[in-house]
């Protein structure tokens, strides 16, 4: 179980638009060893998500770039080997900032243990960030409150699903957006939205009028670009756009814009954009509501799985592509 | 002085990109008569505003738009010639949406009587309309407050003067942005602006370095397109961009769309409209305020007026063209 030999996932070079395999490379080390306070974590399994795209550019983001030859910046669930902080111990399943690797050594203060009795993953994803992202997203910046009508863009992807499903249980009217047969079944057999609107069908304007008669009370933001410019006119007095991703955007070496402010004087409406770490200090307050929903069938996820560490280029490119459905994940070894 | 004809500014024809003097037409009518509860005003002062600008289009807008023929949207302030509703006797002075014209009929609770003691026209902007929009999309919008560093467009202009000023007083860094000589001596020397920056002079984006070393807290726009843009990578995080107009664009036939939305994750940042008239139950908390700071001289404005309805066209033509300093006024009477 234990080995020798790190493998990591580097940056061989910066994505020109959209990534390539090409980008990435896989190489090994030797097995970091913790100094006084760190811990050793041997990665179960890493995450794949929109947000790893802006690293990997030069442009001014919230978060520092990476270099060439840095690992991947990714959260990883994995468990203790080795560790030189005594809230730790060997056998401990931790969630931290660990990188596309085998291996890790993290400062104790940087890692949170994931509560025995839950899947490990689910700390990567609906009891983790992208769960916390649809809750204060949804709830504290989107202020949805009962009798809303909620419309979430990316609506079958890992944030959009649960953003959908706590609008529901706020009780709002949901309206997600998606693309193809499959994720539309998701929408509406899985996650329960009340209205599911296909943009790979064309006519989203026509579509978004259909299901929000009586217009959009909040917007949950995820994709940007030609959708979002759908969603727009249709926003009633008061709206409130919570901008979470414009993953539209990522890959264009050039990003349109595509949002007229006057829009937002005509609607008195409210754009804003967030980051879920800005809510580290709530998330206590969130993760027991989320857990109690996911165990009660009022939340549910899907996750879409990759096995192997070296495909982890491949899940990210996918899961860019939309071709996950769900949470993407990589799994790493058991 | 009062006078069996009145004399009416209508809209002739939609005007196509920036409005021309031949899309106004004056024509003459007899005095109308007030019906129970309604009052008759003779106009002494009409206002020249660039919302104006919106009614004259079939563009979905906030307000129902003119029908050609009709007499111009505008405030006026005028002297109660005939009054049917017992809180007004002939000789008040009275402030009301009036339109371009010598004489209109109102009902009574759709007037406010102007106090005895201030100029009258002074409801017209600084206790009025434009001084009510720079406090709340200053104070309550923008949530300014001591320490930000704000920056406001069309500094020199009704609105903008007004919101720089109350920055300054809210104990806020204050930079004011405008065009040419005679408003950037304006926003240094008769508004105290911390710093004055000409976009005719172009490197706005260096002036704006220069002035907010440490970044922007609040932007109260009233411009949008290129001006704008260049404010908005200078933003901090948590900034609030409060959008009062975006001038720049209601000329355009088609407007552009200027702004990337994903800056809003990067800076957590908010970019909300309002309209003044949703804080109309408020009104009574600023307009005292605002008169204090006037009657203290902690508030300065400058008016630019303009004799005769008959020109009301020309001074609203000029208006859009940036022509005036500060508030821009038609007086019809005195």
């Amino acid at each position: 179980m234990a080995s020798n030999v790190n493998r990591r996932v580097t940056l061989a070079s910066r994505p020109v638009g959209f990534p390539q395999e090409s980008d990435f490379s896989l190489d090994e080390a030797e097995v970091p060893s913790p100094g006084p306070g760190e811990v050793l974590v041997r990665s179960l399994w890493v995450s794949v998500d929109p947000y790893q795209r802006g690293r990997m550019s030069t442009q001014r983001s919230y978060a520092k770039g990476l270099e060439l030859g840095d690992v991947v910046t990714a959260q990883a669930v994995g468990e203790v080997v080795e560790s030189n902080d005594p809230r730790y111990a060997p056998g401990d399943v931790v969630l931290g900032q660990l990188g596309w690797q085998d291996y890790a050594v993290a400062r104790g203060g940087a890692l949170r243990k994931v509560p025995p009795g839950i899947e490990p993953q689910l700390a990567l994803h609906v009891l983790g960030q992208t769960g916390l992202t649809a809750y204060f997203g949804l709830l504290d910046v989107g202020k949805a409150v009962a009798g809303d009508a909620v419309v979430v863009s990316a609506a079958a992807g890992a944030v959009g699903s649960i953003a959908g499903q706590i609008a529901r249980i706020a009780g709002c009217r949901t309206v997600g957006i998606a693309g193809g047969a499959d994720k539309l079944e998701d929408l509406r057999d899985l996650y329960r939205f009340d209205e599911a609107i296909d943009y790979k069908g064309g006519y989203v304007r026509t579509a978004l009028k259909a299901a929000c008669p009586e217009g959009v009370d909040v917007y949950f933001d995820n994709v940007g670009g030609e959708i979002s410019a759908a969603v727009h006119p249709r926003m009633n007095v008061g709206a409130r756009i919570a901008i979470c991703g414009q993953v539209s955007q990522y890959n264009a070496e050039r990003p349109e814009p595509t949002f007229y402010p006057q829009l937002l004087i005509v609607y008195r409406a409210r754009m804003q954009g967030f980051l879920v770490t800005d809510y580290a200090h709530r998330f206590g307050e969130a993760i027991p509501r989320l857990a109690r929903w996911v165990a009660s069938g009022e939340i549910r996820y899907r996750e879409t799985v990759t096995e192997g560490l070296e495909n982890a280029p491949c899940a990210f490119i996918g899961m860019l592509n939309g071709e996950n459905r769900g949470k993407a994940l990589v799994k790493v070894s058991a």
